[in-house]
């Protein structure tokens, strides 16, 4: 027999990226495919007597002693919040999905930047979303575009990465992030910050959160363990606004009824041990040197009319070309390297011009071969 | 501003259970009320140098050493099946989720026991979907009202609990799974088979899954490490039938790209170290002993004309009496005794006569002064 599927299931595009993962792991294949954390720089966990205290079954919100931790964490960074308000998830996808099924029935609107996180799209579709694209563009994130969608939409929800964005590396200035705020303050729409990038801050620019400037609306903030130490325990975090969390909260019991509490407890413990911002210091000084090698590689191999911005955090650069991607992806396997081509992340504006290269987890010489080798996928296609 | 939410939002209940668990922990509260497992004899964490390397982003099925254990487990419980079509969930409340988004629109048809486990009474609803109840009562599954409910709708969707069912503990008896496969055969709906509660088999019951009759009809069979190990670990499985499987997997990816790998590790550890036999049957021995002594405690210190089933398995008594229940709740957190009215659980039959007993967590001394509260607060609604 067929099963007879829900419309959800029929519009759910698969991910290409974890679709290709396999194809990555195979021998001698250099990947700038995915978004892993360098696994040779997470640290070791640390060693607790209490870990055998959370066996049982938890609170639907999380741990208490992450959540208070956390949110001292968040102070330091600019943001004040109530551990009242945050909820532990797992991973910061799964604070996506939650807050999408709120906010989102078939045939709402919804402001993204374009492009944008691929998974997020594919949700979003999933629930047959209407996206209204504004354009991150080589002069930040356009303004008056925005405006236009806010102004002529009945969009319940705008989904924005301001910090290091995925894909484009984009990080919002001070003046922007004020400006978004104040727009979204005037047109009332629910705000899904999404920052799981924040502390790969390579060149110490400001990442105040937008949801910090906003004065009245509603607005739901996400963030992430996984780029600052270990992604295999899939704990993410949520901070959201009173009006919103109860149905976080009910949500959350409806999917899972809580998170893995032993992973919250290690991470809990980690912060609690104060090793958190040693670290850190550590992870950008790691990943700096990773990018800053990256660009030289990029200007060494790469035709001179390929052009990008340096990206002053996160795990990407994004190319633009002067000619087709769409076909890097293929030819790059048969060659032994692994590209995204930018459509994967594209809303409606077109992408067929641009790559996506992840520079986070790769030795140097691989790095190196596998620049070398993109180059002459290119110069092939160009052919 | 009030945030503009989706149907699905507005149409979740919350949970009685989760909102009374502050309640039940107030000093002093004995509780009746959860489905807790009995912390005491959960195992130590198995030891193992291989948790090191868990620690980096996983496949969204899982990990492979435990899909590959839980596999041989379920064939010496008479269920054959493939690795390949094993998924690794948050907790199988997370597996509820993803199959139910995949097979229900607002306004389907979905056939369920009636009672039935409340946290999928929550999720169906706020799924939209139209409950059709067969009768689970005294006699067992009402064949002739299933086949009804299957002839005269459209239904995608049959969610049974044929193993110590919740909240009835109700256990098919072979005879009854056989049927029940071949009707589902012969009207072609897809069977969602909930079995959280296998191991815990006080008398040696048949427990076959129905999944295994089933000869052409498409199923998902969902399991849990949660009542035989650590339900803080989050941990649960799924086996789905090949033409579902796909689906699942985007589903998964949407909702949190895979569940935490210490957790899956840790149980695989386990697994493998060929522990779970031993450990398995002092489980039952252990709330044998439990059931028994809440028996005598019923017998003893209610009225005559209360009746049950006695319990084969899992963790629930599933009492009927002469008098309205509804008031059970509040009146016993009155006096110190926490317990959960039938209604809960209820689809469309009345259940206002119906309580619902667990006896998984409580200490002899504090069972005997519950039943003793518990008789009062009848005595007292009664008069």
């Amino acid at each position: 027999m067929t099963p007879k599927l829900s419309r959800y299931a029929t519009r759910l595009p698969s991910s290409p990226v974890r679709e290709i993962l396999s194809v990555s792991q195979q021998p001698g294949m250099i990947s700038f495919a995915g978004g892993l954390p360098d696994a040779s720089v997470m640290p070791t966990l640390p060693v607790s007597d209490s870990y055998a205290n959370v066996m049982q079954y938890g609170t639907s919100d999380g741990e208490g002693i992450l959540k208070q931790n956390l949110v001292k964490w968040l102070a330091s960074e600019g943001f004040e919040c109530s551990a009242e308000y945050v909820m532990i998830t797992s991973g910061s996808q799964q604070g996506l999905d939650l807050v999408s099924r709120l906010l989102v029935d078939e045939g709402s609107e919804v402001i993204v930047e374009d492009p944008t996180y691929l998974a997020m799209l594919q949700l979003l579709k999933g629930l047959g979303a209407k996206l209204l694209p504004i354009n991150l563009g080589e002069n930040g994130v356009d303004l008056e575009s925005l405006e236009q969608q806010l102004k002529n939409s009945q969009a319940r929800m705008i989904y924005l990465i301001p910090t290091f964005q995925n894909p484009t590396g984009y990080c919002y200035t001070e003046a922007e992030r004020i400006a978004v705020a104040e727009l979204i303050d005037r047109y009332q729409v629910t705000l899904v910050e999404d920052d799981p990038y924040r502390v790969l801050n390579f060149d110490g620019v400001f990442t105040r959160p937008i949801c910090h400037y906003l004065k009245t609306a509603t607005w739901v903030y996400l963030g992430s363990f996984s780029k600052m130490l270990w992604p295999g325990l899939r704990t993410g975090f949520m901070v959201a606004h009173p009006a919103l969390f109860p149905w976080l909260m009910r949500s959350k019991q409806a999917a899972d009824l809580h998170s893995n509490r032993l992973g919250q407890a290690i991470i809990a413990e980690y912060l609690q041990q104060g090793l958190l911002a040693d670290h850190v210091a550590k992870l950008q000084a790691h990943y700096k040197e990773k990018r800053d090698y990256m660009q030289t590689l990029l200007k060494t191999h790469l035709p001179a009319t390929v052009r990008w911005r340096l990206p002053s955090g996160g795990m990407f650069f994004w190319l633009e070309l002067d000619q087709d991607t769409r076909q890097v992806l293929v030819k790059g396997i048969e060659s032994g390297v692994v590209v995204l081509p930018g459509t994967a992340f594209a809303v409606e504006k077109s992408a067929d011009h641009t790559l996506r290269l992840s520079f986070s987890q790769m030795k140097p010489a691989d790095m190196e071969e596998g620049i070398k080798r993109l180059a002459k996928v290119l110069a092939q296609l160009q052919a």
